[in-house]
């Protein structure tokens, strides 16, 4: 497997995996779609499919962002089926994320003469011990059990191998439960950090699972299947925010993603058109 | 002072201060010296002038380190007086100075998903908690008291924003007294961070004063004021190294050495200029 386009595929029967950039994220989810766009004559519910560009990237070019703001009745809908990649397996809700920058600021000198400047790296080493203390818990929200994870993601500091560095800085990525909202992790984040100043660089909120509404218990019941939390953030926080309930379910492993040996199996894409079949059919 | 070639002056009598890049490091020494050289019609020693090129960089390329390979006999002598910036004072030895890398290692996952790596940023905050810890002491060697240091001076780890950094490396710089070897320095520095592995990336012993010695006891005497002793490695290194005592004394701040308002006071070239031709002419 040298390149990976166009796609090509390995092993027989039901043990075909498809490997190629995008087959897991998102062009299984897509597939799954467009199958069932062409193939379900008269299906048992109004159905909006939606195909958008721009998820990965910084919020403002978010196709489905703008899709809301400009045409907010087309997404007025009792659920929505995010086909982020889950292995074929609900994935309720997500977490949220935030991340910001600590930057801590010493005094340039010689390095021969450190006595007269002050360390910005070796004052990092406090706000390193904080971030790895942290308590970062498992909570369950609806049933389901999220963990949450706080991480120094990037780290530089220092001028010059011989120059007392006058400043460093560490980015950290707080991945937080669903039971908080975007504020909250915040300020929670402004209190375990609080000798130094929060450079917030993004915040997305999470988004409950919302399984006991009516839609979604219908879906997981057509589905099957024991619903898992969603780590990592997806726009169904942005469904949350329009107080839609959404979940995720798409084929592959979000672990494939963007990897160099991106991947998805064939009969994860068979078993999502057939359980979306089953759902809206019966 | 906007810019400072040609270098230009400031002040009058006696407090007229030389503006420019390199008036302090090294056209302050030279200038003495190519005074001296013409003025000294008969000295009372024989003399050999060096200039040379390339001290600042690495080792391979000092050009006193080639004349030391190429003509060893030129350097046979019972002192060298090295004219770096000591604001025309004797500075004696020099100290000695390592520098070294330590990375850790981690293992990279995204962080939504934290758990399935280990985070090699927080790991370093417990070499940065060694660096910070070392008891760096003032040394009496010879009657002089050195200063050491040791910093951690640049830092850099992470992949991207939203991964666990599988590896972060800090670069650190140990300052040590002349009463220890480089060996017994980076003994020291090994024992110190036993629990990492030491990149090297260079290692420069340092010079005891030895002002003790006849030649070196004579030039005391003949320039005066209480010798000190040098911060930062120079050349008397090399001296050492080749059994011949060495000591700093030339015109201009050391502190001012690269500085952006570089500048070397008139005074100081006077006083080196009297001192030493008081010294060859006695």
């Amino acid at each position: 497997m040298d390149g990976n386009l166009p796609s090509t595929t390995t092993g027989t029967g039901d043990q075909i995996i498809v490997h190629g950039r995008g087959t897991c994220d998102m062009k299984g989810g897509i597939a799954v779609m467009v199958w069932l766009a062409q193939r379900l004559a008269a299906p048992n519910r109004d159905i909006t499919w939606v195909f958008y560009d721009c998820e990965e990237i910084e919020d403002t070019a978010n196709g489905l962002r703008r899709l809301a703001a400009d045409h907010p009745d087309w997404l007025e809908a009792d659920l929505a089926v995010l086909m982020e990649p889950t292995s074929a397996r609900i994935e309720g809700g997500c977490q949220g994320t935030t991340r910001f920058d600590i930057t801590t600021t010493g005094v340039a000198a010689h390095s021969a003469r450190s006595w007269l400047g002050h360390n910005a790296i070796h004052d990092i080493a406090d706000v390193l011990e904080r971030a790895r203390g942290f308590d970062a818990r498992q909570i369950e929200v609806d049933g389901l059990v999220y963990r949450e994870g706080l991480n120094a993601t990037l780290i530089s500091g220092g001028l010059a191998s011989n120059v007392v560095p006058p400043s460093c800085t560490v980015q950290i990525n707080y991945r937080f439960a669903p039971d908080k909202s975007g504020e909250q992790a915040l300020a929670l984040m402004t209190e375990l950090f609080e000798e130094w100043t929060l450079q917030l660089r993004d915040l997305s909120p999470g988004a409950r699972p919302g399984l006991d509404q009516p839609a979604a218990a219908a879906f997981v019941a057509a589905v099957g299947g024991e619903p898992r939390p969603k780590y990592g953030w997806t726009d169904v926080a942005r469904f949350a925010s329009l107080g839609m309930p959404a979940v995720n379910y798409g084929p592959g492993d979000a672990g494939k993603a963007h990897a160099i040996d991106e991947q998805c199996p064939l009969a994860d894409l068979d078993a999502c058109v057939d359980a979306l079949e089953r759902w809206l059919s019966s």
